[in-house]
């Protein structure tokens, strides 16, 4: 399996891999163009948007300045809504489902290192997937953990730390985030 | 009433209207120019916070990245000073008193959207305004969430995700926030 | 003693300086420019990071948008990197040891302010150094709060608000972090 392969399935990887290093090049190359092209040149806009993200469900607006490691596994579906200054680190998939309304300083974070320091002193490095479902609002300032699987209809409260899955129908907030609230539809 | 008008009274408005867009386009044109102002041209930024800002109490320092949604709703009293990478969304107003300090990396959020998915889908927002008293200190990394009331003299501590009011003369900090020291004056 | 002496002892001291104030001035000009620099361009990039730095123990890599308050205060040891987004407020020493990790908007802030407003108004400041051992790893959105020393091998859960000191082999999560698991070696 090549390096990519190896961290796309939740295995031990290398980031320092040519291959993994080059797309990670080119992802920062598109983003730090796409957070200076002026948001009136929405075509300009759009096409780099469409050349970094894997996979777009339909209309999306992502404000500057957006940062992401790879682009090219994120996956958001149709009317998302991206605020400020956010960070997803897509090492692993980041699956977004449609009418997905996420603040400002948000961070999605797939990567993960190992705890123990001589393992992770060597570079190496694993990613675990997150899954959004749709219909959700993440607040400003939360915090997504690798690995964390969220059902449709999941309003994350601003600042909150999500460190494990929740089902739909519920609003969570805290450190680590709990459900405050269930939706009743 | 107009949709600037609900946005501004609090009322379940649509950010889609024609006015308010073009309203949050010419902010982000100035902020783009602002945060790229060099630190020297004092005169240059000055005038840029002027242009985006409602209301400059005196002498006032913002640190790029500065992040806002309107700009033209928020007050700031004199001797104010806001660090790196903060955002503010004053869709609501956002009123802060004299000699404050925002540390870095903070967000200030009037914008809300309904907990109901069925309603929040059609993209409709509601906002509430935000008030910080005098001689307030936030500390880096605070959340200030919609609808939220400091009073005088009121220090947040990093980090803090600040959910409701606070009177004058305390210390708050966690997630949520909680009194954690009442200053005597 | 100098303004500077003051700042980097723990006493009271007057950021508006002129010497303060010019050497934050440098401090930005370096940071814009690393800021703005292609990940290509690693000869410039890598020169600009020697020139902001107090010291470096060799390896190291700064994702952008990065800012600090001097630069000069902060030493970090080989092999480290600092993911996007971060800001260290260096007003005291920040020394980073060897095979330290940081994740994404992570704050280190050793700047304070008096609790009294009547103090803080008047535009006093002190700062607290931060020690972060060797081979740590910092999770993305954490703040370290002014005077921290974090031992060897400590791992901080994202968005952790660190408050006060904890010892080697720890990993440690929440608002305020407290150790959730001890790391056997």
């Amino acid at each position: 399996m090549s390096e990519l392969e190896k961290m796309l399935s939740g295995d031990i990887y290398d980031p320092s891999d040519e291959v993994l290093t080059m797309l990670r090049a080119e992802a920062r190359e598109i983003t730090a163009r796409y957070n200076v092209t002026p948001r009136r040149d929405l075509a300009a806009r759009t096409k780099l948007l469409a050349q970094l993200l894997g996979g777009i469900g339909g209309e999306i607006k992502i404000e500057p300045h957006f940062n992401c490691d790879y682009g090219q596994h994120i996956f958001v579906g149709n009317n998302f809504y991206m605020n400020f200054g956010c960070v997803i680190l897509d090492c692993a998939e980041v699956r977004i489902g449609d009418n997905c309304f996420i603040g400002p300083q948000v961070g999605i974070y797939t990567a993960c290192h190992p705890l123990d320091p001589i393992e992770r002193n060597k570079g190496i490095e694993f990613a675990k997937p997150i899954t959004i479902g749709d219909s959700c609002w993440i607040g400003g300032h939360a915090t997504i953990n690798p690995g964390v699987r969220l059902g449709d209809n999941v309003v994350v409260g601003s600042g909150a730390v999500v460190t494990k899955n929740f089902p739909d129908n519920v609003v969570v907030a805290g450190n680590p985030a709990r459900v405050i609230k269930a939706l009743t539809t």
